[in-house]
């Protein structure tokens, strides 16, 4: 059941809310392209007059990067409880633009959808928070909890000052809960909560044999091929079951129970056409597991990428002096990247053959991420998505990671609740990247039903 | 015993045959360069001319490339026995320059060495062959038997067109032995015969897994990873000894037998040393094998390149779409490139993973080649080295292969003899090339004699 009140805001302020948002996408604040410096500030700058239109203290911080926009409400007083909500102003690089059937900084609906880059990641869906938050504010002249948006400008190029803004800023960002708007629904139609990301353990492992490349008719076969030994060493990182077979990499991994095995089973998937989308002649991993299962709950050992001697056209025979992996394990609670680095240095050092060398050198780590789905915060979501889609949402997972969730659990000690409102095929990164106009709408409901859901449930 | 109205020759002429040598070394014919064509066309003139002047009658054929030199002398008669003498005019390009302690393109005496590019290989000793038929043809007026010369200008660079200008000059070329002088002796005062060639057959295998690169988070662990299905079937391809585990590939392997095994094992040859030239950390290969017998007698499966994925600087979490290996087999007798194809290909197919397709390429392929050492041509190698070096000669292997031989062998059914008067360390495709003087004062004399023994043996 939405608020009647804020619902009749949204549709009176529909073409104005449209309108702003068009030309918040018309900015083409590309992080990482330096032309593009001015633009990314003119969308900070843009999002905290917006902010302070809608009734937002607003400050726009510069960093040594691009700025990050704070916005505060704290009218609902130091007794109640303060969310902060993150998103990101800064967009991927529209480019290749030949690929576009209508420029991505001109904002087009068609059939349903609202295309730009940045429509759903994330102009679109931190427009939304900032949309809830003034209908609020606007139509009862506040909030049942504290508010604390953190818009930040550098998303697309690693989130490089957010983490040190955050420590630095502490006791300003204070908050009982975080709320992000970042990430896809399940399906069309079908709300969803993101409960879980993998983590990373990213390797590259430089196998050594001679000195130089050598002929490989006047050396071959007594001196041990480097790119041998390597693919020899790969090779012992799974088992016949897909399984990952570096000693003790499984210790630390939780068992996520059946309910969960059962939610995901429920969920509406399709191996084939999964399959049909990657081009894969078949799927695989690990046995016993869905696929669903291998992306979301269950961790991996990948090879990245591989570099050995002659790769041109044609025959060159060299015995080569050097191979080279990029090795990564995706990895789930309560697996540690640096654990995981001790394991497959042991590892590589234990099976690597005699008469080459190996080193294992860590290149990038992040930890897995689940929520605790008990309690009131995501109580609050449920009840908010379901008076939005007419349905109770679904509890999704994610194979990939989002590293600024762990960031503001370490700093802020706060629970993190991931709600977005993408969709599967929004082309985030991609030509034509668009969001749903349907679940803009619903969206811009189900945020301003959290915030009451949040002072209901104290959160 | 030399023979001494020959060596009185080379005696009395010394002075005027290292000018000579030194004239044709200076000609800059580097085949791989066409800036050099002139310069190569006047070697195979100069080449022609000094022959004439030896007695023989001369020729250059023009190919569609560089030129070949025939020089003939049939004055022994048809019931003579005939030897064809190959070598090449071309040198390999002299670069980097500056790693050079004195000019390629002038010859330099120092420490009893002959600094020149060319001046090992080959010039120096198709060089030793015509003083040594001059020898002959000034001193007696005659050689016991008839000589064809072949001096060929494209060696550097693949003898493109050898095969096909000895298969269009079969009669012309008809010889009852080939001799080559283009390879080296094992070790300073060890006259050697070369006696065996590896074969080759050169592979690109390719896997292929989704259609393009995929997010290594969103689909990891979900979708068969290319790179790492490579690695797996690589791994494959020897067993925990060494040995290939391509079922069948030694089935054609003939046994050198025991005398064989005994005489390379009499082989001055040191491990250690070896292992320090190639840098490695240590030596490896095929359980139940020294190191020469690895290199000269037992087959290989080797890999000469990796790619896949991403290999630049620091991580990228990509799950490749493709991932390439190059790989060969040097082959031994009776081993056939093509059959070593199908078991190949057969093989590959046998353990690639499900979730991928692999593909097997046939690049390049050779025959390997090994002497049949009792009978009248070695015996007259013999003679001769052991006349000149005072020293009876060894029978080495060579791991790589010299294509022209089982030219030569198919297209005019005679056997070759390849008795080089190179050594260890010669720099023949490097800088600072150089040819032993004692080794081209002795070679001359043991080419001289080896006619002679030729005439002797009726070969």
């Amino acid at each position: 059941m939405l608020p009647p009140d804020l619902d009749a805001f949204f549709v009176a302020n529909d073409a104005r809310i449209r309108g702003e948002l068009f030309d918040l996408l018309r900015i083409p604040s590309v992080s990482a392209r330096s032309e593009h410096t001015a633009d990314v500030a003119r969308a900070a700058q843009w999002v905290a007059d917006n902010m302070s239109t809608a009734g937002l203290r607003a400050t726009v911080h510069p960093t040594a990067g691009h700025p990050i926009v704070v916005g505060e409400w704290r009218g609902a007083g130091a007794g109640a409880p303060t969310v902060l909500v993150y998103g990101h102003y800064d967009v991927q690089p529209p480019e290749p633009l030949d690929l576009w059937d209508s420029p991505p900084f001109e904002p087009a609906i068609r059939d349903g959808r609202l295309f730009a880059r940045g429509s759903v990641d994330d102009k679109g869906q931190l427009f939304i928070h900032m949309k809830a938050l003034e209908a609020h504010l606007k139509v009862r002249g506040g909030l049942p909890v504290n508010v604390v948006v953190v818009a930040e400008g550098e998303e697309e190029v690693g989130s490089d000052h957010l983490a040190e803004f955050v420590e630095a800023h502490q006791r300003e960002l204070a908050c009982d809960s975080v709320v992000i708007s970042d990430s896809s629904m399940f399906a069309p139609g079908l709300p969803s909560i993101l409960s879980s990301l993998r983590g990373l353990a990213y390797f590259q492992i430089d196998v050594t044999g001679p000195a130089t490349d050598l002929h490989s008719g006047s050396y071959g076969g007594a001196v041990v091929n480097p790119a041998m030994a390597l693919a020899r060493i790969l090779a012992t990182m799974h088992d016949r079951d897909g399984r990952v077979a570096i000693p003790g990499f499984y210790d630390p991994v939780r068992d996520w129970g059946d309910r969960a095995r059962r939610e995901i089973a429920a969920l509406p998937f399709d191996d084939g056409q999964f399959r049909a989308e990657t081009g894969a002649p078949a799927l695989g991993g690990e046995k016993g597991y869905s696929t669903l299962e291998r992306v979301w709950m269950r961790p991996t050992c990948e090879v990245n990428g591989l570099l050995s001697g002659y790769t041109g056209e044609g025959a060159k025979t060299v015995l080569p002096s050097k191979a080279m992996a990029k090795v990564s394990c995706r990895l789930v609670p309560d697996q540690d990247p640096r654990q995981i680095e001790r394991l497959m240095k042991a590892h590589v050092e234990r099976v690597k053959p005699d008469g080459v060398t190996a080193t294992v050198t860590a290149l990038h780590g992040g930890r897995p991420w689940r929520a605790e789905l008990d309690g009131p915060l995501y109580e609050a979501a449920r009840r908010a998505l379901a008076a939005a889609f007419d349905k109770p949402p679904v509890i999704t997972g994610e194979g990939g990671s989002i590293p600024v969730v762990g960031d503001f659990e370490r700093i802020l000690g706060a629970p993190v609740l991931l709600m977005g409102f993408g969709l599967p095929g929004e082309n985030a990164h991609a030509p034509n990247e668009w969001i749903s106009m349907d679940n803009f709408t619903r969206g811009l409901r189900a945020v301003a039903v959290l915030y009451d859901e949040m002072g209901k449930q104290g959160v």
